[in-house]
């Protein structure tokens, strides 16, 4: 097992999530993509560090792109794909990384061909979801065609959260992935007052195993969900035995 | 009514959204203060142009807010106010304005009294929340009295939704508001392909009246949201006729 921090910390692979869209801010539509996002990445040993909403405006998604990308292994976006003239996002990335833009024939042929087949109109408007940014990999749209895509260690997916969520997995073949964290929780029927002492001094023994506490409220009793995370197993078990031992000596278990 | 745009620009109210906790971006807690804040700035006639998740982490946080405080009219946070180990969210407030913080009599006295009310032991974990940064106005708490607080033009929230949303409604008094953004929506049967040039095409002629489109699909079909957006209700309805009047000449509406 790896009781290395140094050799643990460089499997470490880290990403942030960049939600664009004037509807999430105002609060017209509600997001359902971070939370799909965290769990995905969570599960794939990939470990999400921050989340930004920016407005549909091509200075603040290429400034956010541009930091973003060169903090963190991978940068997700999602919304601004579509084919409507707020729809930006294929376009910044292609200024944040100083890279053309333009028709994709790898992904024009198959939403001509999907347009056909359903009677769907060609406009103008339709084709500029084939506009891929030079050097990128297309990204496969299972849905409804158009696809995203992944340039440098940017992944680029749609809005609606049914496509967006069929984007992530096909994405996820071209991802390093880490060694999953493991977590484990334990709901105590107490208020967080009461726990953090001993839970705090735990931390301090345990600075490898984050750990967090959670109130929360059920039939109207505060109670506190601990949760400890490790990506090594034996670790997170010595610590989780430790936690339970010191909670089951003050008959709180 | 304010046709001058150098007039109304003067009333905007901007605001950004500090998320703090490891638990959103794990995905092991589902954010829901985030549409909340939205729906409520847009409400009073603040508009939010940011939001960030980032983790439990002093470093983090500090920059995010003196990164955004110095940017928007108004920096909301939520989370990391509570008694345990891992809310460092006043302390890093502090930090970021450099000024001192401490256990504050007028936090602590409604605490004490409410605690020996209920019977709750007063434990130091508990008297933490009572920590609020030199210089800052609180911010009532009726549900479970440790209150947040208003730093400069920072407003410091729980992360507990109902806790949140009465410190928010709190806090409004403190806060300036602006011009209400007004916005109307039309329903339309087809598919965004369809609709955007005609679409792209009226965005250019009013661009001080921000539209977007946002597909949907009802019943397996695709249609789509357009959606309008100012502060001045003339302009407001003049493109919202303008746009109904394109529609019904293509027999769409």
């Amino acid at each position: 097992m790896n009781n290395n921090a140094q050799a643990n910390s460089e499997e470490i692979i880290t990403a942030a999530l960049l939600v664009i869209g004037d509807e999430i801010l105002s609060g017209r539509t509600k997001d359902k993509n971070i939370s799909h996002v965290a769990d995905h990445l969570t599960d794939i040993g990939i470990r999400l560090k921050e989340v930004r909403i920016v407005p549909d405006e091509e200075a603040e998604i290429v400034a956010a792109v541009n930091e973003l990308r060169a903090r963190y292994t991978y940068l997700f976006t999602t919304g601004g794909i579509g084919p409507t003239h707020d729809d930006i996002t294929a376009d910044s990335v292609a200024k944040a990384f100083s890279v053309g833009i333009d028709i994709d024939e790898r992904a024009l042929k198959p939403m001509l061909a999907y347009f056909e087949k359903r009677g769907v109109e060609v406009t103008p408007a339709r084709l500029r979801m084939a506009r891929i940014p030079f050097g990128a990999e297309l990204v496969e749209n299972t849905i409804s065609v158009a696809p995203g895509f992944m340039l440098g260690n940017v992944i680029v997916m749609a809005g609606i959260p049914a496509v967006m969520q069929v984007m992530l997995d096909a994405a996820t073949k071209f991802l390093k992935t880490g060694k999953k964290m493991l977590s484990a929780a334990i709901d105590l029927n107490r208020p967080e007052g009461e726990i953090a002492a001993v839970f705090g001094e735990l931390q301090q023994r345990y600075p490898d195993v984050p750990m967090g506490s959670y109130p929360f409220y059920r039939d109207g009793k505060p109670g506190t969900q601990l949760v400890l995370r490790s990506i090594d197993p034996d670790r997170l078990a010595a610590a989780e035995n430790e936690l339970k031992m010191a909670l089951a000596a003050r008959g709180w278990l």
